[in-house]
């Protein structure tokens, strides 16, 4: 039985804020947005599990990151959740060419009545 | 309880690999991989339902297409189907310059052994 969220797109729009705040201002941060369960997918190279996914994130090679979101669209999905895509670009410590890219989550509700990333793709857009 | 497809990434694969030629040849065929409670959000505009979203991709201003897909990740969901992100070019009409895309999509298992498109998210990049 499907269980679609009437809020998904504050849900969505609310989630992303949060996350590229928290990705720029301290990416261990991150972690609280995971679970056991959860997967990332960064530039094609793939792990499970919060712990595993923050130490992916904190080891990348840069100092400083800024994302600017473009663009970003959801839909829910049948567990209460949603389901986002995103597209913008990031500049990385002195790096005066931001990079295009693209990112899809899938959110789904906790059992406290918030919400973790179940699925997380990244990838860089080169045009 | 969660059910992971352990054969997501040659699912996913597939289903692109049709998606994109279906497509390019007779977009209106597209109509046998959405349910009715699929959604299909193009370029920031939704609409849900099988009938409604071959309409809509049917009503594009082009006569031929060509998409040319760059890159594609993907990840199981736990009903046993998979979640996609694509990068691609795709080339209208007579145009000679690629433009960039993006587009994730998530399957479902149908109760016949095959896969529908519940979530379809497309988006143009602009560099």
């Amino acid at each position: 039985m499907a269980n679609i969220n009437p809020q998904y797109e504050t849900i969505a729009k609310q989630f992303v804020d949060f996350y590229y705040q928290t990705f720029d201002a301290d990416r261990a941060k991150l972690i609280d947005l995971y679970r056991p369960e959860s997967m990332l997918t960064f530039e094609s190279s793939s792990v499970q599990g919060a712990q595993a996914i923050v130490e992916k994130l904190s080891s990348l090679p840069f100092q400083k990151v800024a994302h600017k979101v473009g663009t970003l669209d959801s839909q829910p999905n049948p567990t209460g959740g949603a389901i986002i895509l995103v597209t913008g670009q990031l500049l990385v410590d002195e790096e005066q060419n931001p990079m295009n890219y693209t990112q899809t989550f899938q959110l789904f509700p906790d059992d406290k009545g918030s919400f973790f990333i179940y699925n997380d793709v990244f990838k860089l857009v080169y045009g």
